[in-house]
């Protein structure tokens, strides 16, 4: 339990490379068609975010994207998904090689999302929050017609506010129960977590989305650790006052946009559960992956038109994924 | 893991203790009033039949009952709930003093449910499936006025042929789920529970009660799972496909159960859940207890009484738990 600290609480290095990629290139990475690619695993909540605003916004056709197995060692996420283990274009077979290729004695965490520079095989970035703020920002000349606007400047200081509470108490307080090294500090992080969650039940009774009435920023992070709340942290996380399903506005809320084109075409239900499983042996020493609970519910009736709203506010919904970026039968929520 | 064989299946060390207390005293031990000790903790599915057969039969006053711990280590149940940390009555701190004061070089599993004989100190039985039947026939004639007939001659049949299936796939299935080794073994175990628990819904659907119209053996030995099912069995042995509280037929019939006298009085959530979650480390490392599920939904309407039945048959229900014996306030279903 690496993160540990010595109160028992849960602590994530929050040190990424925070270089960006700009429109007008000011840290050495300008905005290219073509040049650079998106690696993530779809078991991942951080980069399940940059998936979906990927997907929202069109970018597929500029910024490609690799997909790294649910699973990874102590060093790195690896492409075992691909043929030869090595990921078609980059032609690495482990993450960590882009981050030495930049920085030759990186000893940091290597994280998905990341973006790769592919002519020179480095790592640009691996700064989650602002990656997904960035795709919104500083690609738009590359958003596909019909792109909603997820970060618009009306909203910025809303969004803003209610990410960083969401941050801190689920998206990443799902890790500091889980991870608690002891009963007082999983208790403080179950308690803020689901406290959380009532404030933002209380909230979304009466809008359609966290911002308004259009899908946000903020919309595409709370949704990420939603869709793993039933079949991660409420058993492996302890995180189980009730199971999502039992939160009825939250678990509609999830739903509606599970069903919006973007979101749920992006879930692999599988790579969630192995990787969590799988890896965190610390928590889960056998590995055993749980068979349940039944994922069919996420197709059923949410009732959330009623509110009304504009998903997309005066764009559309992005059309169908990619073939080769379809997830694999089975793994979706109509398994 | 002690229990998991080759092939990572759980398997149950069965060979207890098989003297019997009887009425005809043939195998040593006459049933007496006043002579023996029922030794128990809450905490455990095993014992919590014999906790309720006794309260139903109102045998109190003729068989005390001593309660260890909701926790154990690899050696003993322990009397650490009592002052000076002692039963009061058998005057030892560890039940395994009564395992080896009969039986010096005894090396099986020190049990709950165990009798122990007061005047030698030594154990009786912890045969914990004869135990329950023993009381019902063997200590008829100091069963309170208006105790039920749990295992009538004419149900038999039936109540054994239930009790079978539901051992196999229930009250010992969840232990194969959560302690299997292997995946497979995992899998096999869970599938099993839930087309069992499928196969009891539908039954119960029909029937108040597992064997007809009153309260049997055979529903003391279901109830003690599934009133263990959402706060341990479906997080910690990954019994995941649904709650129980998602399948409405049998969370009707724990609930009718539960608040029925002699059934929901027995339970004691706190030591349940300690139970589980500190003693098994090779599950749950860090030995964190979950501080959900909310439990107050068990004293909610259930609307069996719709399907007729009567509970004790000719008797009637038993009269609250004596003063000594009543389950701590805040570890019930109030909490």
């Amino acid at each position: 339990m690496a993160y540990v600290n010595p109160s028992g609480e849960f602590s994530r290095d929050q040190r990424y490379i925070a270089t960006r990629l700009t429109a007008d290139g000011r840290d050495g990475y300008p905005v290219e068609p073509g040049r650079y690619r998106l690696v993530v695993s779809r078991a991942c909540p951080w980069a399940n975010r940059a998936i979906i605003v990927r997907r929202l916004l069109g970018l597929e056709d500029v910024l490609s994207m690799g997909i790294a197995g649910p699973t990874h060692d102590e060093r790195s996420w690896t492409f075992d998904l691909d043929p030869g283990g090595r990921d078609p274009v980059l032609g690495i077979e482990r993450l960590q090689e882009a981050f030495l290729a930049r920085f030759p004695d990186y000893d940091k965490g290597i994280t998905v999302p990341a973006i790769v520079d592919v002519p020179t095989g480095q790592v640009v970035t691996n700064d989650f929050a602002q990656i997904t703020v960035d795709l919104s920002l500083e690609w738009k000349k590359y958003h596909r017609e019909g792109a909603p606007e997820l970060y618009p400047e009306h909203l910025r200081e809303e969004i803003d506010r209610v990410n960083k509470s969401v941050f801190a108490d689920v998206n990443n307080g799902v890790y500091r129960a889980g991870f608690a090294g002891t009963q007082e500090a999983y208790e403080k992080a179950y308690h803020r977590l689901f406290d959380r969650l009532d404030k933002l039940s209380e909230l979304l009774s009466g809008r359609r989305y966290l911002a308004g009435d259009t899908i946000t920023e903020a919309d595409v992070r709370l949704f990420t650790t939603l869709v793993r709340f039933d079949p991660v942290y409420h058993g492996h996380f302890k995180c189980n006052r009730q199971k999502l399903i039992e939160m009825p506005v939250l678990w509609a809320y999830a739903r509606d946009l599970f069903q919006t084109p973007g979101f749920g075409d992006t879930i692999d239900f599988v790579h969630i559960k192995q990787h969590y499983y799988e890896v965190h042996r610390d928590i889960n020493p056998t590995g055993i992956v749980p068979s349940g609970p039944e994922l069919g519910n996420w197709l059923t009736e949410h009732g959330r038109e009623a509110l009304g709203g504009r998903p997309f506010g005066d764009g559309t919904p992005p059309p169908p994924p990619k073939e080769t970026e379809v997830v694999p039968t089975g793994h979706g929520a109509a398994a």
